[in-house]
C-alpha cells in the first residue's frame, strides 16, 4: 500500500466511554462522571468529532451488568437509542453502535439500525459482537453462555438474515403517487424466507431500504473465527495492537482471507485502537499517564484482568514479576486476541503484575502511546503509511480534556500534512470510508433474470 | 367524578400515523407522503404539539410488514429509535412508543425504554402490546401465531420482569465520589433472579433506575383479559368507543377491576381515541370527512377489514347492506374490542359495506365527530366531565393541517374553559398525567426488614 498516500484517506473515530479510556479515568480532575447518563455530554463530544471531521463516534455494548460497579463507570445505556438522540443534533459524523447477535433477535435488530440509518440520513454503523461477557446468558434464559464457536455459527447467520431484510425493499420500491393512489411497488418487495440453523425468518421487512442500503458492519473480534468472520462480513475492522509490526500482520492476513472469501480487500478499513496521551513535551504527556495510574484500585483491575484472562491473580504480589506460569492457556479466553495480546506484552516487557495492571488500565490492551503532537502524528502516519493501519478508533484515556488535545493539537496537524480531511465530502458515513453502497441482492437476481 | 372539573385535569396525547389516521390521509391535498421517513416532520409535529402543551406524542408499532402495501403508507420505523430523535429536540413533551411483549427479550426492551427514559428526562411511555398481527410470528422463528391467552400470559410475566429490572438499581444507588474511588454502592444494586414459567433473568440491570423509576405503562387492549391485564398493570389506558355511553361502562369496569386487583384507581388515565374533523361550520367539517372518503381504495380497505374481522367481504356488493350473517363469530378475532366496536355500529346504524368501510377508513374503529371547533370541545368536555374519559388520544384524520385545525382551533377553547392546562407544571410524563413515581421494589423490601 506504500506510495498511495495522495488517494488513501485516513479514517478516525472517536470511541466513546463515558469518563475515557483509562479505567480511572472518572476520577480525574477535569472529567464529569456525575453527566454519564446525560445525553447533551454525549451530544456535545459528537459534535466536537464533527468540527474536526472525524468519520464517526463508536459506542461498545453489552446486554449485563459488569462486575465491581462499585469502583467503576460500568453501565450501559442502549446504544442505538442513545446514538439516535446524536444523530439529531449533528449533519455529517457516522453513528457507530454495538449490538449482539447472541442476544437479539434479527428482525428487532434489522428494525433498530435501518431506522438510526433512516433518521440520520446514513450515518449508520453496526458493530457486530457475539458478546464475550458471561453474565449476559443469564439475562435471556440460559444456563449456560455459548461458547465462542456456537456463537459465531449463529452470528453468521444472523448477519445473512438481516442483510436480506435490509435488502427485501429494492431501491425504488417507493412510489408514492398521490394520483394513481399507488403507495409502493409491492412485485419490488420481497418476503426473505429465510429457514436456517438458528432462524426462520418469512419478512419482508416493515421498512424501504435505508439511505446506505444497509449500515456499514464494523466488527472486533480478531481470534482465528474473529478473523474469518471479519472476512466474509465486515467492512470496518476494530482491533487491538502494540506494535506497527503486529497491526502489520494482522492486516495482511485479514486482507489476504477476505480475498480468499471471494470480497474486494481494498473494501475493509482496518481501524486499530489508539489511546494516546499528549503532552506539551514527551515528559508532560507521561506525567498524564502517571497521574491517571495513580488512580488505579487494583482491587477492581483485578477483576478487569480476570474478565480478559479467565485467572485469578488476585493472590500474587502486585510489584513481583508478572506470573506467567498462573495463565490457564486451556480457558475459553485463551482463543481471544486480547489474550494473546496480554501475553505478548509479558514476553516482551517483562512488567511486574502492577505494571501489567498500569498498562492494561490505559486501555484493555489497546495502543497507548506518549508524546507531543506531533510525535503522536508520527506515529499515526507511520502506521498508515506502512499499511498497518487505514485509520484508528481514537479512545481518548479521558473525557473531555484528553480528547480536546487530540482534536485541538493532533488533527490539525495531520491535515496540514495532507492525510485527513479538512472537509467533509461525503454525507453518509460509507462515503467517509470510501465503501460502496451495496445493491440489492434481490436487484441482482432479477437483473440476472432479464 | 362529576363535580371534580376543576381539580381533574384533561390529557391530550398526539397519535401519530405517518400521513394521519384516515386510511386515504396520504393523498389528501396537504399530506406530504414523500416525508414519512423524514425524522424532521416527526420532529416538527412534536415541537407543534409540545408548543400546545400536549402530554405526549404517541407511535404505534408491528414488528411485521401490514399486507396491502402498494395503497397505503404501512411502514413501520422502530419508536423507541425514532422517539430519541424526538426527544434530542423537544423539553417537556411525553414520548410514548409501542412495543411486543410477544417478540421482544424483556432484558432489550427494558434497555430501550429506560434509555429512553434517561436521554429525554423522564419522558417515556411504553404502550405494552402483544402483537395482533398474525405475521409476526414468522419473522421470529414461530410457525404459528400464539393466541391471544398464551400472549397475554407472557406479557403477565414480561411486566413483571421489566418492572423488576427497572427497579434493580435503587434511586440512592450511584454514589461518584471521585475522591473516595467509589462509583455505586453495589449493596443498591440487586440481581432479580426471576424464574418463570417463559423467563429466566438474574439481572440485575445495567443502567441505573431512570427519572421516572419506570416508564409509564400504556396498554390498549379491551377484551376481558386486556381489561384485566390493564386493571393490573396499565397507568394509562387507550381505547376506542363510539359513544360516551359505552365510553363510561368501559371506565367504569376498568376502574373496578384495578380496584379489585388491589390498586388506586385514580392512578389511571382512559384515554378513548378521537380523530376530530373540524371545520368552520358543521357542513364544511362534513365535508373534509367525505372528501377524504372519496380517496379510498375499496381492495385496501376490504383487507384491513379483513384483518379486524377475520372474514373476506370481497364477494359482496359495496352498496348493499352489511352482510352481518358473513361475520364469524367463532374467528380468533371476535374476542376483540375492535371487533365488538364494528359489530355495535352494524347494529346500531345498519350502513351499507361501502358506508361501514368509510366510516372505519377515519380511524379503524375509533370516534370519528365532526363540527365546529366548539361543537368538538364540547364533545371533549362532555366526555370528560361525565367521567368517560380521562383525556383523549388525538388521531388527526390528516397531516399536518389537519392537525394544525386542533390545535389552533380547539386546543384554546379547551384552555379558556379551564379544562386544559396552558402551561406546563411538571417536567416528565408522570407528572403530566398526575400519576405517582413507583417506589422500587427493592427499596420497599429494604424498608420492611428494618
Amino acid at each position: 500500500m506504500s506510495g498511495t498516500t495522495q488517494s488513501r484517506q485516513l479514517s478516525l473515530n472517536l470511541f466513546i466511554y463515558p469518563g475515557g479510556h483509562h479505567e480511572a479515568a472518572w476520577r480525574h480532575p477535569d472529567s464529569v462522571p456525575e453527566r454519564a447518563l446525560d445525553i447533551r455530554y454525549y451530544q456535545a463530544l459528537a459534535q466536537q468529532a464533527e468540527a474536526a471531521r472525524l468519520d464517526a463516534i463508536f459506542f461498545a455494548d453489552s446486554p449485563s451488568l459488569a462486575d465491581h460497579i462499585r469502583y467503576g463507570s460500568r453501565y450501559r445505556f442502549e446504544p442505538v437509542t442513545w446514538l439516535s438522540a446524536v444523530a439529531a443534533v449533528t449533519d455529517r459524523i457516522g453513528l457507530i453502535g454495538t449490538a449482539s447477535t447472541s442476544y437479539y433477535e434479527p428482525y428487532n435488530l434489522a428494525r433498530l439500525f435501518a431506522t438510526l440509518d433512516h433518521l440520520s440520513g446514513g450515518r449508520a454503523g453496526w458493530n457486530i459482537v457475539t458478546t464475550s461477557a458471561e453474565g449476559a446468558a443469564a439475562n435471556f434464559n440460559l444456563s449456560q453462555h455459548p461458547d465462542a464457536h456456537a456463537r459465531y455459527q449463529r452470528a453468521d447467520e444472523f448477519v445473512r438474515v438481516v442483510s436480506a431484510l435490509w435488502d427485501s425493499w429494492e431501491d425504488d420500491a417507493l412510489v408514492v403517487d398521490k394520483h394513481s393512489g399507488i403507495f409502493a411497488e409491492d412485485a419490488r418487495v420481497h418476503a426473505i424466507g429465510h429457514e436456517g440453523a438458528h432462524f426462520r425468518v418469512r419478512g419482508a421487512f416493515n421498512l424501504p431500504r435505508s439511505p446506505q442500503g444497509r449500515p456499514v458492519y464494523v466488527q472486533a473480534g480478531s481470534s482465528e473465527e474473529g478473523r474469518d468472520f471479519a472476512a466474509r462480513h465486515a467492512e470496518a475492522i476494530f482491533t487491538a495492537h502494540q506494535t506497527l509490526e503486529s497491526a502489520h500482520a494482522f492486516s495482511q492476513d485479514l486482507r489476504k482471507r477476505a480475498t480468499a472469501a471471494g470480497r474486494d480487500a481494498a473494501q475493509i478499513r482496518i481501524l486499530p485502537g489508539i489511546c494516546p496521551y499528549i503532552g506539551s513535551t514527551a515528559a508532560e504527556a507521561r506525567q498524564h499517564a502517571e497521574a491517571l495510574n495513580e488512580l488505579i484500585q487494583p482491587e477492581y483491575s483485578l477483576a478487569q484482568l480476570r474478565n480478559l484472562l479467565g485467572v485469578d491473580l488476585g493472590g500474587y504480589q502486585l510489584d513481583a514479576a508478572f506470573p506467567l506460569e498462573a495463565l490457564d492457556f486451556d480457558a475459553p479466553q485463551s482463543t481471544s486476541s486480547r489474550f494473546r495480546v496480554i501475553v505478548d506484552i509479558v514476553e516482551r516487557e517483562q512488567p511486574t503484575l502492577r505494571q501489567l495492571i498500569q498498562k492494561l488500565a490505559g486501555a484493555r490492551g489497546h495502543w497507548t502511546p506518549s508524546g507531543t503532537p506531533d510525535q503522536i502524528a508520527d506515529l499515526i502516519q507511520q502506521w498508515f503509511e506502512a499499511g498497518a493501519a487505514d485509520g484508528f478508533n481514537v479512545m481518548p484515556p479521558w473525557f473531555p480534556t484528553g480528547f480536546d488535545l487530540f482534536v485541538d493539537e493532533v488533527v490539525p496537524l495531520l491535515q496540514a500534512r495532507g492525510l485527513f480531511r479538512r472537509e467533509y465530502t461525503g454525507r453518509t458515513l460509507r462515503e467517509h470510508y470510501g465503501l460502496e453502497r451495496p445493491v440489492s441482492q434481490f436487484a441482482e437476481a432479477v437483473a440476472e433474470v432479464f
